[in-house]
């Protein structure tokens, strides 16, 4: 790293070039309001093909907005990361039209695995979802750290 | 229930008539290929807007197959039931292309909570992901038990 | 209720009846520091008889530690519950002689069904578990609303 | 690995020798009864101080019933490890008296995680939990593979 680059720099940089080829979080309308380190806001709005044959928002899709925070959450460190696993609780069904924001946060990072816990709500702040997910690095960066004069936060 | 419906016609009684509102499903490619009493298998193809930004699929549609086998295991009672949590366990990565066949099997169901255990595979056989679901009946039935004459099995 | 009865005087009312029925926390050493509300406070120090084969604390009284304050946390509004299940993530070791620490708290409470968070954490702050228990609602209560003379609390 | 020791052999005296150390299990008057290449079978009987403010038993120790057979079942390849995490969902409750007996078996073990599934029933065969152990090794062996000759089975 840069003597120049804060761990915000360092977040948001990662975050733009995850989002580059992040096809999955385009594909659903998700929008990254904001990262910092260790954490990460996303919002979707729940449309008709998330709609699931009780007429609410699939869970599948509330997971994954949900992922999407762990995701940036867990990779603003410039050490890629993924899911090892999760657990979701479904606390009050999301509806067609909905619009959901999710907030990760870490609760623990060591040099390896990580804890992060998100919470999902909806347009009138009620808790719709909480998950916790758990992460495990891998091997690469997003940028080399002597040369980041190309870094675009998003 | 009539006499002459068995628990497997409910079963695909129940599949028939939520998969005719599941547009999430749908709009995902996937393929209700069995149900039965407490069970579900379903495949899915890795799309390209399935993939994130570490080139692989997102966890969250994994998720979310698993989670379809799951919904359809757990409705066939002709009960209506959701998803009240899941835990997810991430085994291998999916890759764009792959088929993946999510398996869900009842192992507790009681009047009204249930366990379910879903396992996802790709076309080589391999472990994916291993996913437990917790479910929680609602009010509602799928059909009149009294007047089953339309059942239309998927 | 009795107009007097606080929530708090509730919750402490409930934690002293629980209490005198509670062999396996005091057979355990529990100490019960404070109840609220969906919350509750307990501590316990780590006896020879609690370390497994690698020399630790087995986890499996981490695990029981972290319940008896989601059990405190969950039954504090004198409606009887009981833990339909929990997951629980050990984020370091604990060892011989350490006092641990756990903390419970109400994410959200339903009219049946419950999310509770709970820490444990060791003398010198660091964190050792996070648990999230789930708990479930059974009929009873722990004393009569009407007649609330002889509430002890703890 | 000498050539004659086979993988039975070596998941019988990793077990001899973390029992030797496992005062826990002891202290619980925990039987192991079986142990095998990713599997174990452990039996507890539930005692009146492992009794909770409700008169059933804590899941505290039916968590660590779980426990007890997950940690056999993962420590039988002569590579330590520890868990890293669990989820377990109460199933029905054990009463005093009880005797339970918990079954794990390895769903996958990678170079360095893996996953079981445990399952405590009671002397009825009614399944009383159903638990999922993620296991993370940690350095160091039972014994030295080189020189196995004093091994004892449990």
């Amino acid at each position: 790293m840069t003597p120049q680059q804060t761990p915000q720099q360092i977040a948001e940089r990662c975050a733009a070039l995850m989002w580059a080829d992040d096809q999955a979080a385009r594909g659903l309308g998700l929008e990254l309001l904001e990262v910092g380190p260790g954490m990460a806001r996303a919002r979707m709005t729940v449309r008709p093909d998330m709609v699931n044959g009780h007429g609410i928002c699939h869970g599948g899709f509330i997971f994954t907005l949900a992922d999407c925070a762990f995701s940036y959450a867990c990779n603003g460190y410039n050490q890629r990361a993924v899911a090892s696993g999760a657990d979701i609780t479904f606390l009050a069904p999301a509806q067609l039209g909905d619009t959901l924001v999710s907030v990760g946060q870490v609760r623990q990072q060591g040099g390896r695995n990580g804890l992060y816990d998100i919470e999902v709500s909806n347009q009138e702040g009620r808790m719709i979802a909480l998950f916790r997910g758990r992460s495990s690095r891998i091997k690469g960066t997003f940028f080399d750290n002597l040369n980041s004069a190309n870094g675009t936060p998003p």
